[in-house]
């Protein structure tokens, strides 16, 4: 039982993307056996050097310890990795980007195979693996028991967070911040491309985006306290109907600058559908039901 | 001329509404002598009783002082409400939210007139306003002489950033931010979407959003970089041929939540023409250049 509590059990990766490698290089540096396995073999070859095992293939690889992360493409690669492979009494802990629905039937698959379950959503790029004052994490899901088992192994690449026995809750939180992450992002590209139209340097803009956007990103806990209060008209500070008139500002000077309104237009629509429905006098968290009850 | 440095000149302010309402407070609070003026006249009544005067009519209010603060509906309005008003000598302080051109084709209305104009893009929502630790600030451009007279004065509600002699610059960059906070607010409103068919807590997923994005709103700077040096392969860590595979990930994960794509869509496809046309290995700081040449 020694291996249940050392810091340096064996850890069978699957993966060698950019993700998965960096994942073998903290476990390799924390001093973790690692064994390896990519279908591309050369990428296995740095980290052969490194201290590595190279397995030949997935099945020897799966042979070689309790603990198989497997770190690929997608789900469907899970599957066809894996086929044929003899899972009993292994802990799968997949962290490839996945759907919630795609984790829960592949946490069934390995269960019909014998193995524990857990899924796992990596919150980190690649240079944040193995630096924890980066604040990359891991949320993990599934089987509490397997991820007790291995916290300390799967604490060393990011922060571990296991969130619960559901496996497909890992890739939904997951996917939401990502999702979030991307909005963000659609923004960023949208203001750079309307100074790119004017004298102002990017780095000025960039300045001023990450000041403005972090004094409102504790909105979020607002949209949160009505969407569980179900109250979206007390102390509203600036409301549907006056945003979708201020929307039209933004729309305008777009079209004066010449830059596409692709990224803005999908959710001043919403704000519109929402006002036409009678909610002018609400605060933009309605949308979020407006969106689940009547979508574009 | 002492009225030039003193702290407590005459502001008139045409317009109260949520933030005309708010920016008149803090001038009657600083000590200011305050004119107001507003179309539906009940709305300076609660003003009245705590200082300010009331003024029947544009003109009239206009008479009052040279300090002529606009915070109206939106620039037609503005041109409406100073139509057949004599402006000779006056210095138009419109912080009403315009477009550039709207704000520059002001200024030369303005000049024809025989008043100096400043535009101003206010970058705080009223309970902000007139409380200094909240961060609120407003950005001035277009006559710097009008804006040095009146500095103390206009630094009274919010900060006040002047930003150069184009009246058209504080509307940019206005427009920029609140267009990059649309986006953030989109990335929200499909991220408690998604939340919202599990069991997991808006609360939590607030908790999450604002750990998250704060990690990743340095990226801001990194766009810029790219954007400046024009190099969008060198060190890529998350490239956009991976981020666009991502993507289909959280469009699946929407789909089988039973939540519209449809905030989502957009810079998805932007990712996916960027890739189509050959920069699958680029940074998503490229998709800025993208948006502006090949737009949906």
């Amino acid at each position: 039982m020694t291996e249940n509590t050392a810091d340096t059990s064996r850890v069978v990766l699957l993966g060698l993307g950019d993700m998965g490698t960096a994942f073998a290089r903290a476990w390799l540096a924390a001093g973790h056996p690692v064994t390896v396995w990519n279908r591309t073999a050369s990428r296995a070859e740095p980290l052969a050097a490194e201290g590595a095992d190279v397995a030949a293939d997935p099945a020897a690889a799966v042979a070689a310890g309790r603990l198989v992360v497997t770190c690929l493409l997608d789900d469907a690669s899970v599957g066809s990795v894996l086929e044929g492979v003899d899972l009993a009494g292994k802990d799968v802990v997949d962290v490839t980007t996945s759907t919630p629905g795609e984790a829960r039937a592949r946490a069934e698959w390995a269960a019909a195979r014998g193995a524990r379950f857990v899924s796992g959503g990596i919150m980190a790029v690649p240079p944040m693996v193995g630096v924890p004052e980066s604040g990359g994490y891991t949320f993990y899901s599934g089987s509490a028991e397997a991820f007790a088992e291995h916290e300390k192994a799967l604490s060393v690449p990011t922060g571990a967070r296991f969130q619960g026995g559901d496996p497909g809750l890992a890739a939904l939180l997951d996917v939401a911040l990502l999702s979030a992450m991307d909005g963000m992002f659609a923004g960023f590209t949208h203001a750079f491309a309307l100074a790119r139209r004017s004298e102002v340097p990017p780095a000025r803009v960039a300045e001023l985006l990450e000041g403005w956007l972090a004094a409102m990103l504790p909105a979020a806990g607002e949209f949160a306290a009505r969407l569980e209060s179900g109250d979206f008209t007390t102390g509203v500070v600036s409301n549907l109907a006056m945003q979708a008139h201020g929307e039209k500002t933004l729309l305008r000077t777009a079209e004066e600058a010449g830059v596409s309104t692709e990224l803005l237009l999908p959710y001043g629509d919403l704000m519109v559908r929402h006002v036409a429905a009678g909610g002018g006098d609400e605060d933009g968290a309605a949308l979020v039901d407006r969106l689940l009850k009547d979508p574009a």
